[in-house]
């Protein structure tokens, strides 16, 4: 395989990293339709856990079986499919080789009340990423929890066993908890930052929500203005979010949230594609409509990358 | 011995397990007089820790002996016998490969206030499960109580020690604690919710109860509602919670809770063999009765699991 | 030494168990005065710890010095001697063999408030016990503290390490806490309960109190009176908790608790004796008194044991 | 390289250490513009996980990007460059070798509430700075949290490991938390008190802010006062800071806090040089101006520490 | 070296040791110039930790540096000297070998608020006080806090291991907390008591405080008055505590407290010979006295306990 341009300077960005974590990057970066222009599209299916699975499946129903997942991310040529570790084991076999897929290493669920509802469960470990040959490991931080420092000093130990056996870390930075009111879970100095601490506990990829331009923190939103800091647009706050990602060193992906109308997703692209994010990871949008339109999706989103629309 | 097709079927769903795990799960499937059909029933005697030896056995006094459950087990041809380590330790001399063996690894007790009560203590370990050539590891989670994240974390730990020396691992995943209402413990959207996650950490088999058309969780409910699940039946409900078991990849075994009148015991039975169910795990309801009642109750079940009534 | 058939019939109870520690429990078995009956004496010294020096010596002074304990212990012809690492250790070299000692690995004190005083610290271990040339472990566990979950996960691991190295394993099962009212610390379902719970922890040998006619728990009780179970007399208490231990497949010796009158000693050393009971455990009651009142003491215990009184 | 006589002096006061970890010293000590004059300026940039990105690096936006603090280290001709685990690998191919680095071990964010805010997390290892090449390990304490007992244990732990692979150890010692008042985060009693308790916890260097005249506790007030230890000015402050650090056995820099005029930074390095302190930790006020104006603050620090101004 | 009798009937106390705990013990017994007697003398210094530095060295500056103790233990000719890590680090090279040392491993602060201050931080480990060839490790527990078991189960684990490598523990036993009143501190059954559980703990030398005839206990104080425990003189209070100690079985030291006159300094060390105590721990009424007096006032304890004064 040759490795293109675009992909050998992302992968220069992990400086000091050893040739088995930059390869398995480099295998996510070549795979699927997007491969080796940098950008990524990667499925996650963990809803299952977290909200249940008539919330999660119901909708369509063909996804209460774990193989339809594979096959839909392989089949829309995606860079990557990601899921715990039941998901992932129950198509180990038939779908072994047939896509890059990331382990999810912890889980949340909505059975939990009070504190204990701001943290998740461990559910996974490298050396089952090692057994089930995937390219990552993923892993959810809640920065403003109360939970955090721990949730923190739990991804650095995985990340730093993940690495050792050449396995790079995803981190899902996802902001919630006592510090943070409702709104400020996606304000922009909020994603920001949940995107620098990430970058700093070492994550190889960083996943992030998209942002709206609500400031919270009264200090940091003094900073904004006083520097005049543009976040009037999605593609405004998508590049504030990459210079808060090491100026760009470190690939980026963004979320797309609860199941919206297309438009809503293609123009979420483009904002992403502008502000020089890496991609989206998406979930509930694609596997809760017809198989048929989620390959309908996911073509359309590969061109909005590709530049095409 | 020849492996039936039904068993082969079952097997070939857990995708990526080793030879070991799988040979003793088809050592369980194919013993007892439903060996080869793909059906279930487990003895399962943890009671006395649970309540307390004399609600559990007085009504029965035989009980008391260690040795009369796996006599019983035996003598009524069941798949496998589970009970905690000392229940299992005071016959393993007399009753060495006579019967496959769950080795439950922790307990609940009645004497526990407050939050405390809402876990169970680690009483038996994997390598107490090789030790005593044990079948499986059986392990309880409380989805819904603030202590299940530990709970899960605990059995992924255990499952995977289990799963490296070939031994597989059945979850009883019992909804209860404090983001949960009475009737939600048994409530169709919950049970279902159970099984997945179970389902989601690496079951092997799985253990629910049967559940209510209650709906708990309102946003549950509003997808039942929306999307048509038809849960007015036991048998409908069986199979929603199979459907939520990796769409069937996944044996799941049903509970019969308190002692109740015996045609109670049998419609069970033929809702879970008619929604689709692996089979039934019965405790009170057999060991609490005289044996030769019981015998005749087991005989009776297996006869409906084969589909003769 | 050859061992007696009553001896055989009991070790042959502890199935699956290792020759190693079977030949421990043989040992203790087949030592003293009582040696080869099936039955046991045991001198526990962890007073010191638990009440302090003064109220436990001053009554005998000769008690604040650990010889005078284990020479009481070897004159008395009992099977065992049990105390803390300390008070072990201060005889060490002096009394190396000439009796059977058990190490308690945990220990309470009178110095603490609140939740801290329904724990105890573990300050012993198996490789001290190996060390010292014991024959068994000792350990407290508390059912019905909130601290009772944990302390059963200790006891099963100091257990299994134990049983590794040819070590037996007894546990005093003392009922306390915040789900047990005063009255319930002795009440007959608590203590069959309490010492359920240890045979199914797997100890070896199982210390209880002897307990009153009072009934704790609601649903329990039902049991009680609807099977009729007799609670009248303390030999069919003793009885009741000796069906609780695998119908007796267990070793189990009954506590005298706070010094009282020697008649008290002798009537209930008879009531274990006719309720199938295996022997007491006798501290305070022993070395509170006068030398040579506590050696007549136990003379008349043994004759009691041996079926003469 | 030739070791000059005063860092060879310094050097003898770190008595029973390793070659390794008094190499690495040295190490620190003889290079840069500074090099062998005993005395140390280091960058550290930790404040993009301490205040968030925009508050950090948005004044000056070449900030965002983590090779600029290396390139703005070595440019200056400072003693080492300080950063967590992200910061350092961002640029650990570019400059490996070109400054002796500091892994700063754990962090602290501005998305913490209550008594979880008063901790940090640790986000990196002995392993990671040994992989990158670090010069120096570093880790803040908070004398005066609830917490602080549990962060004395995690440095004692970390400086045992570090030590026994020749790297040596910076305590951060910042006084805050429940015990101490806002005033008293700066007082002069508080601050020799954190140098104290860094030395005894073994510090090969110890941080400490700069303080004021305030003495915020009552015992100690009164010593001082008794004694009178004179605190009115600076330098004395640092003085006595000295004295607190086994009498000036142990490297001491101080920190310049929020970013200030140049004119209050000039007077602070008179300050520690005049007292006998070996340097100054300087970040927001360095990083947070233009390039050429933090190279000449550099330039006029090291002038003062040279005794040229 | 001959070791005296009293020491080698001391020695022969320590039943099931190793040579190498009994040599270390040896050793500290026949230095300084009560070497041989069966009396110690020890000098400790870990009031920096505990109260600051101004408070312990200000009032004899020269305090400050760490070499100033080394070299009066020495000078005055004491049995050992004992510190913190970073204070006996500070003189390791220049003292190898001159006297012997106590590594203290853990210490307290007065920087803590609420709970947090009823413990200690554990600052020096088994390996520390083998690589700085100390002869002992001391270790602080405060029975009566809610701390208190955590405290135990550390102390014995440091014990056991410390034994295993030829090195004697010292356990400070100090009565603090939640469930002792503060006159209860030092009374006369607390300060028994606390004896006891250091000598059941294990303990080889055993350093509590003096005490009054205060009983704090309800039940302790009827058994000292039914008994006609004699506490009347400090001499006698001395004896039951040594009674409590195994009956002298151990080694005891009593501390001094707070500064105060010779005198009194005097008279304690008179009572506790008198009582049959092994020695006294002297640190502010030394070290914070200029060093001619500290001296002379070494050199009248060290006649006292030879008994010519």
């Amino acid at each position: 395989m040759k490795v293109s341009r675009k992909v050998q300077k992302i992968l220069a960005n992990y400086e000091g990293e050893t040739p088995g974590v930059k390869g398995k990057l480099c295998q996510m970066l070549m795979h699927g339709r997007l491969g080796g222009t940098g950008k990524m599209i990667i499925l996650p299916v963990d809803q299952g856990f977290e909200h249940g699975p008539a919330r999660s499946f119901a909708p369509n129903p063909a996804g209460y079986d774990p193989h339809y997942h594979y096959q839909l991310a392989i089949d829309a040529g995606l860079n990557a499919y990601a899921a715990p570790l039941g998901m992932l084991e129950a198509g180990a076999d038939t779908f072994a080789g047939a896509i890059p897929t990331i382990l999810k290493l912890n889980s949340a669920n909505s059975l939990m009340s009070g504190t204990a509802g701001k943290n998740q469960a461990v559910t996974g470990s490298v050396d089952d990423a090692l057994r089930l040959g995937c390219s990552a490991i993923g892993f959810t931080i809640y920065p403003g929890s109360d939970m955090a420092l721990d949730m923190f000093e739990e991804i650095v130990e995985l990340r730093r066993e993940a690495a050792s056996v050449g396995i790079p870390t995803v981190i899902w930075s996802y902001p919630r908890g006592e510090a943070i009111s409702k709104d400020g879970e996606t304000a922009i100095d909020i994603a920001a930052y949940a995107a620098q601490i990430a970058a700093l506990l070492g994550a190889h990829i960083i996943k992030i929500k998209l942002s709206t331009d609500h400031l919270e923190l009264p200090e940091a939103k003094k900073v904004f203005e006083d520097q005049g800091i543009d976040v009037a647009s999605q593609a405004a706050r998508v590049a504030e979010c990459m210079r808060s990602s090491f100026d760009g060193r470190r690939i980026v992906v963004f979320s797309g949230g609860a199941k919206k109308g297309e438009e809503g997703i293609y123009d979420d692209a483009r904002a992403i594609r502008d502000g020089g994010g890496n991609g989206s990871i998406i979930g509930r949008n694609s596997f809760q409509r017809e198989r048929s339109e989620a390959l309908a999706l996911f073509d359309k989103l590969v061109n909005i990358y590709k530049g095409n629309e």
